[in-house]
């Protein structure tokens, strides 16, 4: 938990903190028996390497804020927490997936991810694409399960929201703006107002934290305005998540190297940090967090997990 | 047509022909029609750059046989037209997808596909992997639409068929399997006797074969019998295609540079037609067609179309 939060919530914080590491280690437990289940079935053997690359890029790591965001907002609509963990860890493949590519020679080219060598680098570049490809087809799979929801039509929703999240408007559609906004394909793409930033970032992170929490409105057969304000919030914490990002990206360089600027502003990609100064995004963060409180009125003390929630994003230092 | 076809059944051929084509340009149109539908749609802009890549290798090629096999198929269960030609539609963006991220330089590092650079080549690495990526979840986004049927039901199961077909246990184990045989990860792993090359193909080209029929029972909410003649059907028609495939490999090289072994060979990749010789493979393939002709027999003269369709498979020569 972050200092700030711990110093004025103690208590929240602990209850907060104990709720986030179960849901991610429920989360963990689940992955590995979908994969392993995945990895037996079958008249056809599963290659060994492809399995192992997809349980070294699915497994053992990470918040799991996703899964952790869709449970506890299927929580408000009174959902059984065994669909909501399947939503959540299809969700959280996804995202794995989307490190895996992302993580490529030809995408950002980085060799660790959270201390660990990533897929490429691991296992090699084809088995990298593959086990990429393989996560992202298997969200679909564990989505279409009844285990997942027994409404064939609440089933076919999160199909189709997962979908959109990770498609050409959201997660694919984002990772190419920000590539061109690395000037990859030459300037004229490269966004540098207000407005392409939070484009880029809506499509790119926003769409599937937003989509987490319309799941879990989706899984509970939630009335239309309540659905409105669970997107709401989750829109609104995706733009806290990624200044709060932003924000680590400058000062974690400052702090061990003494650089003003970086990563981003290496690649000459403009953030909201560079647009509004450092004083500037954390107001907007604490802003975005009012908001993400407000969001959540309809609620009333059952969106207390949510709101530490969106304090924890703000706040957070890693 | 190939030429054995066309001395043997000439009027069965000039309609099958005309049915193939028939269902290539619709799904052709259709095709076209979705991908702009989505690169217009919503608040937000998509990045022109991977429309055109999606657009470069989604549209404009191939005879389209999976959306054909998908039409035939759902035909014999009396399913609308525009439903079956949605699904297939799905089916053919996996297939594209799958072609885009097999040329990849780290995969089979191809430079030309049906006479066209590649996607890589015509646009980049980066852009390449993204298109692979949005139009697998496009084909997602396109099943979940009410469009594909009215039935939730009927979309999941086609959900959770292509995502079978195209997994771990399908097309991603498949081409793991096939980097494998090349003795890209040791000699180990390289299948050489005939079951590890029917599992192999079972798997790469196979299971999504196969499915694009049992797509088409599955929106004709067939009955289990006739499900599984079909996929029964689908199952055969996919073998014929790998053994036709290996056939064309070595022949086409032997015709024009003398060489008795073609690209297979060279990579140290076993095939039928290694295993079995050219005689050998004939036959297979000959007694697959009869196969195939057999499990149509509980469709009667309905199973026309499809009886030719194994015999265009088998007896193709591009």
């Amino acid at each position: 938990m972050s200092r700030t939060a711990a110093k004025s919530h103690p208590a929240a914080d602990a209850s907060f903190a104990a709720k986030l590491n179960a849901a991610a280690a429920e989360t963990e437990h689940l992955l590995e028996r979908l994969l392993d289940a995945a990895a037996a079935e079958g008249e056809i053997a599963r290659p060994h390497r492809i399995v192992e690359a997809m349980r070294y890029s699915g497994l053992g790591g990470g918040k799991r804020l996703r899964p952790f965001l869709t449970v506890e907002t299927a929580a408000l609509f009174g959902v059984a927490r065994g669909h909501a963990l399947m939503a959540g860890a299809a969700i959280e493949l996804v995202h794995c997936y989307s490190l895996v590519h992302d993580d490529l020679p030809a995408m950002d080219n980085d060799d660790l991810r959270r201390g660990r060598p990533t897929a490429h680098k691991a296992f090699d570049e084809a088995t990298a694409i593959l086990a990429g490809d393989g996560l992202l087809t298997f969200a679909f799979d564990v989505l279409a399960r009844p285990e997942t929801h027994p409404d064939a039509a609440v089933r076919i929703a999160l199909v189709m929201g997962l979908a959109r999240a990770a498609g050409l408007g959201g997660m694919v559609g984002g990772q190419m703006l920000d590539l061109a906004a690395e000037g990859r394909f030459g300037k004229n793409d490269t966004p540098q107002g207000e407005q392409d930033v939070l484009t880029l970032q809506a499509m790119k992170t926003g769409a599937i934290l937003k989509f987490c929490c319309v799941a879990g409105a989706i899984l509970g057969h939630a009335p239309k305005a309540r659905l409105d304000a669970v997107s709401r919030y989750g829109q609104v914490i995706g733009q806290a998540f990624q200044i709060a990002d932003d924000l680590l990206d400058v000062e974690g360089d400052a702090a061990t190297l003494g650089k003003a600027a970086g990563k981003d502003a290496a690649h000459g990609k403009a953030t909201l940090v560079d647009l509004l100064g450092v004083a500037g995004a954390r107001a907007r963060l604490a802003q975005l967090v009012l908001e993400a409180e407000s969001t959540l009125a309809p609620f009333g003390a059952d969106g207390a997990i949510l709101r530490d929630a969106a304090r924890f994003i703000a706040e957070r230092r890693a």
